[in-house]
């Protein structure tokens, strides 16, 4: 796509790290600098997750795909799902953290965490999601973690 | 980075779709699409999110940069800045929403609703976030929007 | 019950004031005014809240009641209920908000903006929240609201 | 105060359970039940915690009784606070836990995981939360906990 300043991005090749420069080079144009601290980033961030809960705050479940919204639902969820993506961006950026990086390392920590093997066998056991047994047993015991830990950070 | 599978990937040049792949790859390996529905995961942010604030919790507010953190500390938040976009690629995904794609547009919109030379100007008549003032007035007013707008969504 | 001060409290007749009073001496007798600022409190909220999702996070819809659900999760429930309801007990006392009075006062501006007779009518028309339309169409119009507003924040 | 249905209550003794019955009543009389799921209505709560953060987001750090804040600020402040509320009241209620009972029981447990000798001897050690130690290590370490739990959900 052709880009405000008239750059060419790929869109199937959109990296976090353009997104960071984006971020910074908007903020350092309008003098925003000296609103985006860490902690005030933080709170936006939990603003916009709020206003993406509200898209799906009266629906009940949903199946994949959102097979029956309509293009403006997806569209105005497409929006609130990029204000979450652009506050975690610049949220990393201030702290310095490497966000791109820092992901690529998480993937592999949770591969180590949740090895196939164990994890296959022990998804089997469990037809669905509803089943109310799901969050007292392990899903997945992983090499060090118990049951708890095991569902609440099932990636 | 030597990946799980051997693939090399530039760590500067992460981009969304390769974190979308990894994901579902991740997924499907372990037979946990099942518990991939929309809401499912998008509570699953919603607990990433209070990990990574409860970082800050208790910290008051933090400089740019984070120059007093050690070095686990930020380990720390880089890992939970991770899980944030993690699920946010995963849920985008299995919405049907290109992110990548749909962040690029959201620039856009955003460059349109607060132009450079209205937001610099009202940006000047404010010396610091701390000013009690802020919320009360419009930062930028934009082509379109009141006060509380302005602020509230201010990126 | 038996407070731990000896004092008698009615379970059923459990006020926001006591809750409040029993926060600021705890904080008090432990010296930890000193980090209980408003937006420490406001991000240990987020923080509650996360782990709230977490119970919910893999289990897809649950019934009202939660008839599944073993006594362990249902205690782990309520507890992460009060962390939220603590907090926000406090983060209320901390700001000079009297929050019982607060709410009561939100009751009487919610019903002013959802009259009975409009809601009961716009409500036959929907059978279930499952139903697609409902985020396209107002559920309730109410006396000054259009449509999103009257989804989004139905009470 | 005269409540809708003329009812008197005493606003400095509003109880969870007045506010679990207004709820209650609220959403029959507009045919509501039928949207008062769990994880509905958890996912509304969230969208009334983004908007609570959306005003702080960008004031930086705010001292105590805000007392630079207007009165409409403060007055939509008693309303975000109240909405978060009312939404833990009636998922609390639709969920079948006894909210004021389940705050007492946390409150008791909090004394026992923070016993006061304990805690007032590591507070001093610290003067103020913006120490960047605090996180390392144990603020209160409690009867049964290591420093990173006594942190995060240090009440």
């Amino acid at each position: 796509m052709k880009g405000e300043e008239g750059r060419m991005e790929d869109e199937k090749n959109v990296t976090i790290d353009d997104l960071r420069k984006r971020m910074a080079e908007f903020a350092r144009e309008r003098d925003w600098d000296q609103f985006h601290s860490p902690r005030n980033l933080l709170l936006a961030l939990v603003g916009e997750v709020g206003e993406l809960s509200e898209i799906f705050q009266w629906k009940g479940e949903v199946p994949r795909g959102l097979p029956d919204w309509d293009e403006d639902e997806k569209e105005h969820l497409g929006e609130e799902l990029s204000d979450v993506l652009l506050y975690l961006v610049r949220l990393s950026d201030i702290c310095g953290v490497d966000l791109g990086k820092a992901a690529l390392r998480k993937l592999e920590l949770n591969a180590r965490k949740y090895p196939v093997q164990q994890c296959m066998a022990s998804s089997k056991k469990y037809t669905h999601y509803s089943n109310s047994k799901l969050q007292g047993e392990s899903l997945c015991t992983g090499n060090e973690n118990g049951n708890e830990d095991a569902i609440t950070e099932l990636p």
